[in-house]
């Protein structure tokens, strides 16, 4: 037997680098920082007041079971107020369509797992969810990048997949797109779903915004197309709490087993305190009007957002307008760089994020993504002003240089 | 592009059933059922108020960090805890070197997949803890049975996998081990650690049961024999309660630093919440106080199920006298099957778990493991008297058909 080198890590790990975001994400969240970066809901919206009444109340009458190990599954009632939801927003659903997870990630994670073997191919938005990629690249697997614009995913390119090996997945966040704000058309709901089911391609959606929706019309979820092959995950996160890590899986049997499984050995089950906590919670807790309340927040900071873009950034620069979700996406004037932004803002202390680390090909690096959800809309309005400024002075830079350029470029062309 | 067969599974997941013994204790765990059968901690040894009061606590005043995400390696207070436990144990650790996991399940999947790939070699004691076998054949790794003793895996029999590839990892229950309750000795950590260092193979040490110890005196932790390559694993589960899901890693940095990337694109974080409670409990909790009432309960727990094994199990049954943790490991008498106890135990309401799901070899099917946490000493009494005569009727049919049988074969070789 020969002497291993030190640590013989596996190929995926070797292969998968941390987050350049969450080293940025670590500067951007200091106290003194006003961040734009970090994708984290309200705090000031949290129900703390019902989730202490809630947890004093399982602790009090069912202490027994709400500290012991749980079933994998989750628990049963919790279960079943997740299925009553999707089956009153018209997708029939039974308790034991629905596994609980530990945050929607672990769905993202577990999934990736029951379908990508290493070099298969996953059909991703580009840009897209950049844990979602790297939970793709630990299992080797390989990111299949699709164009998407004000529609979302541009499902007239899918037909351009078909001469090559037919991919193992689709990931797509139908609704108020990480990082985009962008959702996806009804029609092309439909044709996303139609491609995929009539090659036996399972679709992973992931919906982590859909419920925060401001303004338009609910669009049909991915899995009301198809509840085969349609694998749908939601969370908590957004509309209770993050804190909680609670989210579910919706999927068809065959699916759902191999999924139950894989969570079995990931780590047993999630915090069943947690999980009846949250059913406990919703036993009598207005949900919809807290939802209603948390759309209003987001609307109202989405609207500030948007003034203060359109106030401060100079020409040339364009972002989405979102009915729903937490992100804006920012597209600058030509020439001005992500890092380079992010460099100039953080400086005076204005946090954003790059958007190039969301690409799967290699982009110009012309995009920022907003996050809108977890400042007010006095410090939006500030810290929008910070950016403009650092905007315009690098549009003003990269147009002086392009001048220069083009002046020198003209000289040295000159016989 | 060709049409997919329908679902597309990874192989990982195609080459991975639902534990049996899961199944089993879908059964075992009916309430009309006298079970022995699950790993549970004693519910009424949960101090529930203290972490409801804990939890109280939190919510009102910190309410917006407790609910909100949180980083990777977990809350620096608990890791700042757990790492002060470790000192006071003779092992010098920093907060920075504890990373925290949705239990210590998680602990075991994250290092399963940061070392091992397809057709790496894993290292297991044999019969070994059956949910960490699940997590290597979801690597699609192949175990490496060495067989173990009353003091745990024989490290002398390590030296006859020096002429094959070295394996990835070596996995261990030191202490109490699941499913023999059997410990590794001291001797025996010291030739482990040696024998995996001298080859670069990193050891990973997992140790739910170590803090419940009842009897005998305290061994050395494998972490105290090196610390770079051993890797070990902790859990409140067995302590405080498991339904919080805290578990932790202590690594060192290069391991650590990969396993928090797994982490990250595994579930983003474990709940803040819970991680909170915990570490708020841990303030002013008299944990060691605590555990000495643990170890007290599991000590008449252990010494009610050794007597009426005495009292009731035939002659050739034997079994171990684990000094902590949850679980006797019985040999049945000759020619008695595990499974054919199983069933003829149910049917009377007694449960067990067959033991040999827990080997990696093909073995005789005649153990069965029994645990003592999660009864009273009366239902103790009670139950083993039920599975006495359930394995004594056994053994008499084992004792008739083999004498039928050299009968019968005598007749046969009759010319």
């Amino acid at each position: 037997m020969s002497i291993r080198s030190k640590y013989p890590f596996s190929r995926r790990v070797s292969g998968t680098a941390p987050s350049a975001v969450r080293e940025i994400l670590k500067v951007a969240e200091q106290p003194d920082v006003l961040s734009f970066a970090g994708g984290l809901p309200a705090p000031e919206l949290f129900p703390a007041e019902a989730i202490a009444e809630a947890a004093a109340s399982v602790l009090a009458t069912e202490p027994s079971s709400a500290l012991q190990y749980g079933v994998t599954e989750g628990h049963a009632p919790l279960r079943e107020w997740v299925a009553a939801r999707f089956t009153g927003q018209g997708v029939p659903t039974r308790a034991d369509d629905i596994l609980i997870t530990h945050g929607s990630q672990q769905g993202i994670d577990l999934v990736a797992r029951a379908f990508l073997d290493r070099g298969d191919r996953v059909v991703v938005e580009d840009p897209t969810y950049l844990a979602a990629l790297q939970a793709f690249s630990l299992c080797e697997a390989v990111p299949v990048p699709v164009a998407s614009d004000d529609d979302g995913l541009c499902t007239e390119a899918l037909g351009e997949l078909d001469g090559a090996e037919a991919p193992s997945l689709v990931y797509v966040v139908p609704t108020f797109q990480n990082p985009t704000g962008r959702s996806l058309a009804a029609s092309r709901r439909r044709d996303l779903v139609r491609w995929a089911t009539a090659r036996g391609v399972p679709i992973l959606a992931d919906e982590p915004y859909a419920d925060i929706r401001f303004a338009g019309e609910p669009l049909p979820p991915l899995v009301a197309f198809d509840q085969d092959l349609v694998i749908q995950l939601g969370t908590f996160s957004k509309t209770l709490a993050p804190g909680l890590r609670i989210g579910w899986i919706r999927a068809s049997e065959p699916i759902r087993k191999r999924l139950t499984t894989l969570k079995q050995a990931s780590d047993l089950h999630t915090s069943t305190l947690n999980q009846r906590i949250i059913a406990r919670l919703l036993e009598t807790f207005d949900f919809e009007g807290h939802l209603g309340r948390v759309r209003e927040t987001y609307r109202a900071r989405h609207g500030a957002m948007h003034l203060a873009l359109q106030e401060w950034m100079p020409k040339g620069t364009a972002w989405t307008r979102p009915e729903g979700g937490l992100f804006v996406w920012l597209s600058l004037p030509p020439g001005v760089h992500d890092l380079d932004v992010f460099q100039a803002a953080i400086a005076r202390k204005v946090a954003v994020v790059p958007g190039s680390p969301f690409f799967v090909t290699p982009q110009p690096r012309g995009h920022l993504r907003l996050s809108f959800g977890n400042r007010s809309e006095a410090h939006i309005a500030s810290g929008l002003r910070t950016l403009g400024e650092v905007v315009r002075d690098l549009a003003a830079k990269a147009e002086r240089t392009n001048v220069t350029k083009s002046h020198a470029s003209a000289q040295s062309l000159a016989p």
